[in-house]
C-alpha cells in the first residue's frame, strides 16, 4: 500500500529545500547554455536542482522511476508504478533575466494517474498543492472551485507566439479569440500560468506546444477545482510526449472548442 | 522654495496608506463599471482611492495640481506649476480578476519636469521610487543602470492587442519584432511593466495606447537608470494626451526604432 502522505510531505521539504539553494544561487553568475533552439535555455542551477531531486528520491523511494526536464532522470517509455514528473526551474528564461516568475513543479503519477501537484513560485513562497481527491492549496488556504465564465469577460493567458506566423497553427484562428476576450496575458512559466488558473486568476491558458514536466503538476492541480484540461483537438494530454494545451475553466472550454476551435478540427 | 523631499515624503506615506486600504477592499464586493469600451473598467476602489488622495494633496499642499485617471482632479490643460499625475489602481482588470499585478502610480512634474516618480505594487509590497537625479529605487535597494542588449536576446513587453488586427498600427510591424526577440510578455499593468524595465527584469515595453497617469511615474524611474523613453514615432512623451509609447533600454531603443519602426515613419 502506497503512503501518499509520506511522499507529499518528503515532496514539500524537497521543494521548498530546492527554493534556498535556487535563492542563494543569485550571487552566483550562471552558466547559460541553449537546447532546441537559440531561446530554449538552460543553467547550471536548473540542472543541479534536477540532480537535487533524482538522489533525494532515488534514496527515499528506490523503486519510484523520474522523469526530468534535463535529462538526468530515467528513460521512462511507460507510466507503469509510480512516476515523478519534474521540471527543476520552469520559465528558465524568467528566471535568467528576472530572477522571478519561475517555479519548481512536479507531478506524481501512479499508473498514468496523477496523485499529487506541486508548483512552488519560489520569490513568491508561494506553494500550490493537490492530492487527488483532497482538494487544491495556495500555502493553507484551499482553492475554491472555478466558477463558469464567458468568452467575453474571460481574462486568457495566450502568447503573442501562436497569433504571429509560427509552424503550429494558422495565427488567424487564435486571433479572433484573443479579439474577442476582455483581455490576454503572457507570464512566461507554464506551470504558474496553470496555477494561475486553478487560483481563479486567469480563465484559460492556450499554448501550442508543452512537454509533461511543464503540465504534470498543474493538471492535478487543476482537476481538484473542476478546471478542464484537454490538448487544442480536445483529447487528453499525453504524459510522455509534447502536446497542445488548452486549460479553461468549465463553459469557457466547451466555448473556445467549440466556437474557435472548430471541436478540434481547425 | 520647493521641499521635493518633504512632497516625497507625504507621497510614499499615502502611497502605503492606500495600499493598505485597497488590501482591506478585498473583502467586499466591487462595484464594476465601463468607461470608454467593454474592457476598460473601473470599481468604486479605484475612485475611492484617487478621492483619498486628492483630500490629502489638496489639505497638504493647496496649489498643487491635479490630474487623475478617473477625473476628480483638477481640469488640466497646462503642467506650469507642480502637478501630481496619478493612477490609483493601474492594472483595474487585474485588480478585479487576480486581486494582484495592479499597482498605485503617482508622477509628480515641475513645469513639465518629472520630478517624482513612485509605483507601488500593492500585493508584493515592492515600491518603486525615484526623485530626479537621486536615482531609482525599489524598496531600500539602488537599482543598477540599465546595459545595452541585443533583439535576438531581449524579453519584451507586447500585447497580443498590437500583432492581431487593431485601430492603430498594421500587425505586420511588431509581429516581425516579436519573432525576433528572444520573448514576449504581458503582465496587464503599465506602470509594472516600466517599473520592470527600470529594474532590468525586462528590456523594452511596446503599446499603442498609454494615458500619461499610466507612464507619469515611470518615465522618472526610467530616465535614472538610463532607460530610452518615446512614442513610437520616436517622439517624446506628451503629458496631457494619449500616447503610444517605446520604453527599451540603450542600444536596444535605437535598433527598434531604426530596424522595426522605420525611424518613426512607418
Amino acid at each position: 500500500m502506497v503512503n501518499w502522505n509520506e511522499i507529499d510531505a518528503y515532496a514539500k521539504s524537497w521543494v521548498k529545500e530546492a527554493g534556498e539553494e535556487i535563492k542563494k544561487s543569485f550571487n552566483q553568475t550562471l552558466n547559460i547554455e541553449t537546447k532546441s533552439n537559440r531561446n530554449d535555455l538552460v543553467t547550471n542551477i536548473d540542472k543541479q536542482t534536477e540532480q537535487f531531486f533524482i538522489k533525494k528520491i532515488k534514496a527515499a523511494f528506490p523503486d519510484h522511476n523520474i522523469l526530468g526536464e534535463e535529462g538526468f532522470g530515467d528513460n521512462i517509455e511507460s507510466l507503469e508504478g509510480i512516476t515523478w514528473i519534474i521540471d527543476p526551474i520552469d520559465g528558465t528564461m524568467n528566471f535568467i533575466h528576472q530572477q522571478r516568475n519561475f517555479a519548481i513543479s512536479i507531478g506524481i503519477y501512479e499508473n498514468g494517474i496523477g496523485k499529487i501537484g506541486l508548483i512552488y513560485d519560489v520569490i513568491h513562497d508561494e506553494l500550490y498543492h493537490a492530492m487527488k481527491g483532497k482538494g487544491a492549496y495556495l500555502n493553507h488556504r484551499e482553492l475554491s472551485p472555478l466558477k463558469e465564465v464567458n468568452v467575453n469577460e474571460a481574462v486568457i493567458s495566450l502568447n503573442v507566439t501562436w497569433v504571429i506566423q509560427n509552424n503550429k497553427i494558422d495565427p488567424s484562428i487564435l486571433s479572433r479569440l484573443a479579439h474577442d476576450v476582455r483581455g490576454t496575458r503572457s507570464y512566461g512559466s507554464a506551470a504558474l500560468e496553470l496555477a494561475s488558473i486553478a487560483a481563479g486568476r486567469m480563465d484559460a491558458y492556450i499554448t501550442l506546444r508543452l512537454s509533461p514536466w511543464d503540465f504534470a503538476a498543474g493538471i492535478v492541480l487543476l482537476e481538484e477545482v473542476g478546471g478542464i484540461v484537454t490538448n487544442l483537438h480536445g483529447e487528453p494530454l499525453n504524459l510522455l510526449t509534447q502536446n497542445s494545451v488548452l486549460v479553461a475553466k468549465p463553459g469557457l472550454h466547451q466555448r473556445v472548442m467549440h466556437d474557435y476551435l472548430h471541436n478540434g478540427k481547425w
